[in-house]
């Protein structure tokens, strides 16, 4: 399969005269793919059942004439202001009980069934006219699930679809009682029509409900999903993608990578540092221009294994795009500097490193109206060519001389489990905890080390292929994991707080972790501020939180005396949250037992490999030199292995 | 009266087949009472009507058998599901209009009729069957009142309620009118049922408005509690206590003490630091897992004085508990740091030299489910002993030498006044304005000079017991205070922003203080930034208020040219909120002066006498010495006076 | 015309023994002016369709026995209790949907028709009833407009006056959809029926229709004015003002001031440095008893113009008054400090030396009761006099001396535009970004060179009596300003973001500026943290905003390579917002070249000219030397050119 380039673009927006020109540009740009139509429902359906296709065909029909292939977007993010008067209540419920309305996007609630009826007649429309059209290469549903904290709505149509979820889980609200433990606080139901939404409670609610509520909302996404992946493919044998967001947990991309060929995410490397990162001040001045150097890294790797989970192969063969590229400053973060000179470039070569199909830049040209006029384009508004314009053109011509993607055989696997970041997020314990971040702390520090990793999911059942698996903060283990972790010979990197919840997110007894080979009891655990760290014995600290283990197996102290590293066979368990000193000094030493080639990277140089090349990625705004090779700030290398 | 250890337990949160066991293993720890039913009315009344103390019955029972007192809760804080189905509108109602729903605790609204009906039904059940239980050695009401801001509620039935209370207040419309001053900005009402409440104003209401709000809102809380007790002693000769919280001024709690023979309350010094504490940051991280050394003392002192209420003995022979003593860390905190070894006994002690009758841990053993999952107990949620076991056993032990409950002659008083605290929280006419800092900031002035401390209600009608009496901040002086002030001969410390206000919350003419045989006015007031400072000619500064006074009897100047501190016979005036130099100084001053013996204590080493032993308590994470004693880290030291 | 001083006062608030000793008092002290009435409508109609006159009568014919003159407020700003049994739905409502209640002032919606019937009956009465009284001098329409942020509304008044206002505008809905690019996202809309509010929406609303609707809602507040106006015009001769407040922009104050003679504003120097201010920590120490010493002369300026509307005369004539004047510390910032000893005089002769023609200070006695309980007035609440009343005396004094209002011929020019408020409130595309600092930075580069600065509105179409015109940040340039412009022959300081949208709040093609005779585009703009900045090769910094312009006419670089002034001719365009090291540099090298007497002032002095006499107004806790001159803390000096 051939790398290639594309392009998000609106021919609703422009003028008709301009579409030929557009295209003709596109295609002398290197561009191949082009993806269309995701927001254009007020288009195809400007009042309810009279639908306008014209448009359509023509704007696909002169993309294809210039040899352009079209990714198909399904309009469900933006239903047309009609929708409403159809169905009221349609509109999601922020947790305070106000309707988000109508005038952006989004605005739906995932579980009213009115609203999905809806879908299925849109999506069925467009799949019958355009599902065998020659030129329509690939579809995407709808657009950035989640996006906008688009997930937990606390509506009526919410309600009920969690009522019958429950009811469905639990068969009998005697056995929801048990598992919730509601006779604490007197918080027994006698019939599920009983149970609301974990909103405007008085204090904390039950940690056991807020966790169910997440997982009938990551179903709702999933089964939302499922139902226009279902109608397409009856009528289309072309491949179906969706468009994932950067450190979106709110639900579980696994599950809705199980219905799609592709999975495809939006890479807006700068706003992600300024609006998600919970990166110091110095680093995020550092990146300012260019974004954090291993964020981008973490998403390709993460949606590489979603991309698998359909065709089953392992997590190194998933199918993954990058649908929508930075390509300038955007319009949405706190702070919208502009790139440097080089990284839209940069960006899309470390996307093919790390085996993407495709990066697809948003978008062709920037728009004079509405929310993006100030979301920069490979064109400005007034169609000369934006910065980005030439660096997509040097990616076109380089990608000429390394055509192929290809992939890597990674030998550290770290675990990322979305239901772990539900469960941390629902009992913090401490202000700073978060698992996602935990996830990316040990991610980068194998980066660091300039080691190629894997992504896996948490219902993985085969470890054999790596040599360092790595699970912290894995909140309860799969059966499938524990089976997995019970054969594996690697060694294995836990804790803190892996496997410390049963399913009914209560506390296991016998305590946790209780994994397969490892004599150990987490007797209580810690949470503090910011500026308390625990110092351990052989270098760095404990920040965050701290776990006091009982076990014969401590190889490592804390300064004050606990165990701080757990060893028994293969299994280490962390007691506490590393900071990068310690974790580098411990992923150091198990990358030197399993006799792993590592090199100690300089700071925002990184390193990975495809196919039998590796590349260097300098994301320093000034240049740095790494074993002989000199790489310009902003630039990337690449050489044979 | 012999002091005792008690813990808190939950016996329908566990198998029954480990009742005896649990029973067995308290009174070997040398427990004697054991706190109960506080949460269970799901389990008394399943459905409505339909009541089953079967399990309360054995659970009394098992408890006796082995020699432990049962202190039993009415469990109104936490209405069953099914009380919504009868009464939708008997939840609170948040300042912005939400409704607060079911899902955690304290889910009612004070003003509520028909849930009070319903509490009394409950409390009516169990006064009849538990009210002669030999083993039921007291009774506690509902739980932690106005704990999660549950006091002021902006529902209809707070509103009808508080139109009533109005009118009986006011009597004529115009009366109330006048009062309020509503001539201002055309406020006037017609009619008390025009009357609403406080919230959602355009911009601030009239504070005579607010105040009488919280006055209404506070006796809410006394009838509430009332309407129980009233019950209760119909059928049991049982004392009756309720369990107070740490820093909660949004009720009078010498009004609710009026109707209980026990204050007790609920002592979570390493929460209560990272939670509600107005600390530095250095301060919190010296005592991050030791708890503030002086807030627990301050409750302590407050809720001996709450506990005379009822028998109308003097503040010293108070009585009172701790309901419920923090083992280890928490689950509620912003951050829930373990406690230094020795915390759980030192605390235990702390609270028996202050005259505490009965320390009681919360809780038996650790929850696996729910929201206190991550609250620790004596025993693990395995129940394996925790930490605290076997501090508990040494406190037990120990016991055995110093076994009376006993208090003090403390020859300084500190007038606390609950609605001081709404006064300046309604216009504190600058952002840091705290009457419960202000006066927790002239408590430990106090205690920095190893001084016991008595702390006196507002309507206290007797100073001649003190050398000192201090009462800074007191919005109002009482009829009571006035005639025991203008009777008293020892010193007195006022100001800033004593007698400021008339009971209407009006200025007074003659312009404040007013004080008994003091001639001064204060002419004007101001406020500043944390960062501003009026340097004091004598050392010290005013922070965040002052006073520009007029008297002939300055003794003090600020820097800048003001009277700092007024003196006429024994009245004080300081006219400004002195900083811990000035505030040291002044107060070391007047103790010299009234020959007091004083100690200039160590930071984190306290003093305090209980009968004719002398307690060194040292919440420091290091020993200190002083007066030739060492005491380790977080160690306390008796000796006989 | 002489210049006068003036009080507000309210005879309603007091006993009627009092008002002919008050009255003494006044004239006594050298006041001119009383204002009274405007809160008091529960006094004038106390029942719905009772008036009671009486007591008003009395009150004006005993002021005016005195030789006061009244300034009548119409009372709209507080409509009693009982008008809301009338209109239930008259109150405005938050941006969360909540309804902002009864219980304070301004509690109404300015688009609510029921509402505005009752305000033209009331204003009817008083114009019939007083428009003719000899001592009536002038008017005051309602109070302090947009205060409490009462501008917008998200009610159902509004939403339905706004439908009516864009089908006004628009007549086709689809020129609105093709306005507002509706095709972006689905947002078209088939009727105007359909368009809501622009709050609550999923993500960020159109910023197109946030334009309009803050359109609406300024012209909303301009047709409520309007209504009173055009009454009191029928039944009396005598002029009209409102009094404006510091830094509010939720409405045009110049479409207001064309309905009005007399612009007024309400100065409270130290209360808006506290909660306006964007002062940096230490400048707000510096002043915190003074004010910013460009605040009040920013005000002064801009409201002279926007008095000048309606009589279409010059800037420098417009008639403005302050109608109140802080004389003390005031109640409602976050914090209050009390003014250093001179600050009331001194305020009072600044604003005549910017024009004032009267100075009138808030309020005669400080009231003991409701909201202003702790707002500072000339006499305290037991009727002594406050510190501010002997230094009104001293300026009524000082008067004799200087009587006549005199204004200045200035040389420098800004615009001031407050649709330019609302469009990068809009759109800031970078979290500081704020157009009032913008155009306040540019305004304080000039006064810190010791000029007179006229502010122009946007309008404007003769600029030919400047040699410098400013316009920073002016989103979109109207017809009449761009012709002014190119008949223009002064030097013009343009960008950054001047001329940046079209009148739809598009981007404009070809790319902005496009201001006549700069050949210059606009490529790309970019925002950053506070903490990254932008040197200029010349000495100073960007902050916040950059703008990489395309240009053959650079005169200035960035030190990273770009333009950071373009000029051709006599326009110039500042590439982005330059700190004040640049500006000061920038703005001297104009002024030097427009042969501009210039005088480097000291931090907290400034200067001013009014006829032939120059003000010195030394705004420093310190005295200050310049120019052979010590002017002491807090002073005025005054000599003749
Ligand atoms: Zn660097
Ligand atoms: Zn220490
Ligand atoms: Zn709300």
């Amino acid at each position: 399969m051939k790398r290639a380039l594309g392009v998000c673009y609106y021919p609703e927006q422009w003028n008709e005269t301009v579409w030929e020109e557009d295209a003709r540009r596109m295609a002398e740009l290197g561009l191949t793919y082009v993806r269309i139509a995701e927001f254009a429902w007020s288009r195809m359906e400007p009042e309810p059942g009279r639908y306008d296709w014209d448009w359509l065909d023509r704007s696909i029909e002169t993309l294809g004439r210039h040899g352009l292939k079209v990714v198909l977007g399904t309009p469900t993010a933006t239903p047309p202001r009609w929708m409403l008067d159809k169905w009221p209540d349609m509109l999601a419920v922020d947790s305070l009980g106000h309707q988000r309305g109508f005038g952006s996007r989004r605005h739906y609630d995932f579980s009213h069934r009115g609203y999905r009826q809806d879908c299925a007649k849109i999506v069925t429309e467009m799949a019958v006219r355009y599902g065998k059209n020659p030129h329509v290469a690939a579809w995407q549903t709808d657009n950035e699930y989640a996006c906008h904290k688009t997930v937990l709505s606390y509506s009526e149509a919410a309600k009920s679809a969690f009522q019958d979820w429950l009811a469905q889980r639990y068969q009998s609200i005697d056995a929801l009682n048990r598992s919730w433990g509601n006779v604490f606080w007197s918080m027994e139901y006698r019939d599920f029509s009983e149970i609301g939404l974990p909103n405007l409670t008085v204090t904390e609610p039950n940690p056991a409900w807020v966790m169910d509520f997440r997982r009938f909302a990551s179903e709702e996404v999933v089964s939302f999903n499922r139902l226009q992946t279902e109608i397409i493919r009856k009528h289309s044998p072309a491949p179906i993608s969706h468009n994932y967001m950067g450190q979106v947990t709110d639900f579980d991309h696994f599950d809705v990578g199980d219905d799609l060929e592709i999975a495809t995410w939006d890479a807006y490397p700068i706003g992600f540092l300024s609006d998600r990162g919970f990166a110091s001040d110095a680093h995020k001045r550092h990146f300012l221009r260019q974004g954090d150097p291993d964020f981008q890294a973490f998403h390709h790797d993460l949606y590489r294994a979603v991309g698998a989970r359909r065709s089953g192969k392992d997590a190194v063969g998933g199918r993954w795009w990058v649908m929508e590229q930075q390509p300038g400053p955007v319009n949405w973060a706190p702070w919208n500097p502009d790139p440097l000179p080089g990284m839209a470039r940069l960006w899309a070569w470390e996307a093919f490193a790390h085996g993407a199909e495709v990066v697809s830049y948003f978008r062709w040209r920037q728009a004079p109206f509405a929310q993006e006029t100030m979301h920069a384009g490979i064109l400005r508004p007034d169609s000369a060519p934006a910065p980005a314009y030439e660096e997509v053109a040097r990616v076109a011509r380089e990608l000429k001389d390394l055509p192929d993607v290809a992939g890597t055989k990674a030998h550290v696997a770290l675990v990322f489990d979305y239901k772990s970041d539900w469960a941390w997020t629902t009992q913090p314990q401490g202000r700073d905890f978060s698992y996602f971040r935990l996830a990316f702390d040990t991610y980068r520090a194998f980066r660091r080390l300039g080691l190629d990793i894997d992504i896996l999911p948490p219902d993985t059942s085969d470890l054999t292929a790596y040599k360092i698996v790595a699970l912290p903060g894995v909140a309860t283990l799969t059966p499938a994991m524990k089976a997995a972790l019970a054969d594996y010979k690697g060694l294995v990197l836990a804790g803190p707080r892996t496997n410390a919840k049963t399913e009914d997110f209560a506390t296991p007894i016998p305590l946790p972790p209780n994994l397969p080979g490892l004599q150990a009891t987490v007797a209580r655990v810690e949470s503090f501020p910011p500026d308390v760290t625990v110092p351990l014995a052989l270098g760095g600290h404990f920040k965050h939180w701290r776990e006091k283990v009982e076990s014969p197996h401590t190889v490592e102290m804390t300064l004050d005396g606990f165990p701080a590293l757990i060893r028994q066979g293969n299994v280490h368990y962390l007691c506490g949250w590393a900071d990068d000193e310690a974790l580098d000094r411990i992923v150091t030493s198990l990358a030197l037992e399993t006799k792993l080639k590592i090199q100690h990277m300089p700071q925002g140089l990184r390193r990975r490999t495809s196919g039998d090349w590796t590349f260097l990625i300098n994301y320093n705004p000034h240049a740095v030199t790494h074993d002989g090779i000199t790489i310009p700030a902003a630039d990337v290398h690449w050489s044979r292995s």
